[in-house]
């Protein structure tokens, strides 16, 4: 008998060849996910490096946390929300699963005034990254796709679990059937778009994770101009839009054109410190069509109404908050950034055992990684500095 | 020029055929699906009712929506937990993709104690609905599946649009590939499994919706030895759990050897009525493996990981409420039930235009619905005996 297929044996140990088994294959799709995703094997890490130095001060700059209080004026409005579900008038079932009319409205009107975008094109969501996922069950197995490289690794992930990828390619350490775009520090972290294959959809990220480039206006209109050429759909993740302090665009709909082959993916994660409280959207405008014509925000609509419930109606009452006058005047500054250091998985070893600074290396978010480690600078400032001092005294 | 494929003109009647169109294919499984998700339908029509007549004193028994309010002590911990994330000790970011280990530890106590379930089985979700589509996801489009006919809509809906059927067939409304189990008043409402063709996937709802009806003990043994020969996998959707008053099983893993063919859904929003609140789990056992020896746990694991980021925070803190010792003192008892009575869309529409009463026509959950309609029992009891008075005047 063969001995039985996977590698990690915790906590699984006890299983056998002669255990019983049923008779449904295994998705294919995804054996073929490399390693495990990203992050959770970083706190892996990170978890084991505790226990190996319990005294320890980490400094964890590796996922990209927010680490600092909400302003009271929106948690106090998610807290009278839930008050309020103990009472006869304040109790609320089901919502609509595209969210509440008045926070669509309001993200409507406060992201995207005089842009086109209106408060039905909105779907309230639980975070950027359930929906990327969720798009990619709308597009199927069908389409191919691009990818900035490196680039977050949710967009390549979600592509292989849906079956619109080839074999993980050990020598390029790429999926086939997907275009990676490089950005490097040669070409200022924008592709090269006259050497990028046609694909159906385009996933792009500006600000980036994990480059922290923001593209400017002019990059974003030839990315427009090359999406429409081609007939290619960008899904443009925008989550670090608070973050833009120059003139680069906050929103790929700024671009004129855009709204025919854009949607755009965008969460209160780092707007508003709620990467555990959950709450994020996505703009879908009625002029993005599919090629036979049909409006893609429809079967949008139809995924979110089979595949979800709507977002938690206190974490919508929190977003409600955020998006008045006195939540943006209280808004949360998180320090962002990110800085690529030389080095990867190793790398990332020898400052973890010699700084107690966890990083994330570089080729977790594509092979244009390889060569870096990312140190995120969401973070307490205080740890920041103290990160910035061991790592002079690591490579003075 | 072919006039535009899509019908519904509204709100996108500004298109015309020469406006721009991306290359991109329409999703061709999406195309399969028939009409609109039920319930966003039945909202439709009961707006336009109210429109027409404003003054009617609708009564809602359609959506099977939760309406009496949640205990304090569940509320004031989610209101705490809200106002936390204001303090520097209180705040937190990310939490795990699979849930708070305090929370996956309690719900395992709680509803698994004494059945083997441990707390690395339970994977905390924004509800049922969510998890039965990422579970869909981790199918994958090569499986075939099995439904109790009538069921649940999101079951077939989720396996149309991951591709695992054929076309919908109008001759007997039901989509190629799927095995709809039959469940009528002649067979006690569970099927007779010596007629169902055998499926990778049974999806499998008790106490049932539509039906009301809770499968005996010796039925779902019957069931695991059906799954156990076939080897198949049992998805057992146990959301109305909590109204079994008999003896019948509460949980699929109350039978012996269920760990090794089946998973459970489940969710609080009848436990709590946390329908608009958000919040449910999953619970895979370890013995549970494909045929390759790999366990389906590893799998959903990358899944929940990749395509989730957890439910929120706030919501946890209510769960973790709800399954305290206080929390389930003071449970909130909603009615539950559903009457069937003859008839479907038409029926549907007599009885809203002439009683004000919205209802759910029975077709909607599968052919096997066709004949009757749902009439839901959660809402106020002054609503749920008014609308009988209005049937008993209507059908005297």
């Amino acid at each position: 008998m063969a001995a039985i297929l996977f590698q990690s044996p915790n906590p699984y140990r006890n299983l056998n060849t002669r255990a019983y088994k049923t008779k449904v294959s295994r998705n294919e799709n995804l054996a073929k996910l490399q390693a495990g995703y990203l992050f959770p094997e970083i706190a892996r890490r990170r978890a084991a490096h505790m226990l190996k130095y319990p005294d320890a001060q980490v400094i964890s700059l590796g996922i990209g946390d927010t680490t600092e209080p909400i302003p009271e004026v929106i948690t106090s409005a998610m807290s009278k929300r839930s008050y309020a579900l103990s009472t006869v008038d304040g109790y609320s079932g089901y919502g609509a699963e595209q969210g509440a009319k008045q926070l669509r409205a309001a993200i409507a009107s406060t992201y995207y005034a005089d842009l086109g975008i209106e408060e039905d094109d909105i779907f309230v969501s639980d975070g950027a990254k359930s929906d990327i996922s969720r798009l990619q069950v709308l597009f199927g197995s069908n389409v191919t796709m691009a990818v900035q490289d490196p680039s977050y690794p949710a967009y390549v992930d979600s592509s292989v679990i849906l079956g619109q990828t080839g074999q993980f390619q050990k020598d390029v350490e790429k999926y086939g059937n997907i275009e990676y775009m490089r950005c490097t520090p040669e070409n200022g972290f924008f592709p090269d778009l006259s050497t990028v294959r046609r694909t159906d959809i385009i996933f792009f990220c500006s600000p980036n994770n994990p480059t922290g480039y923001a593209a400017s206006r002019e990059q974003l209109t030839r990315i427009v101009q090359f999406a429409k050429e081609n007939g290619s759909i960008i899904v443009y993740d925008s989550a670090y839009a608070m973050y833009v302090s120059d003139d680069s665009p906050r929103s790929i709909f700024e671009i004129p054109g855009a709204k025919e082959v854009a949607l755009e993916v965008s969460s209160f994660s780092k707007y508003a410190g709620f990467t555990g409280v959950r709450l994020g959207w996505t703009a879908i405008p009625k002029d993005l069509l599919y090629s036979d014509g049909f409006p893609l925000a429809k079967d949008f609509n139809r995924i979110v109404c089979t595949c979800f419930n709507g977002a938690s109606n206190i974490a919508q009452a929190g977003g409600l908050a955020c998006v008045s006058a006195e939540g943006i005047k209280a808004k949360t500054h998180h320090t962002f950034g990110s800085t690529f250091l030389a080095g990867s998985w190793d790398v990332f070893s020898e400052i973890l055992e010699k700084t107690h600074v966890v990083t994330t290396p570089g080729s977790g978010f594509g092979p244009g990684g390889e060569g870096f480690v990312r140190v995120s600078a969401f973070g307490h400032r205080e740890n920041v500095l103290e990160a910035c001092r061991r790592f002079k005294q690591l490579y003075k």
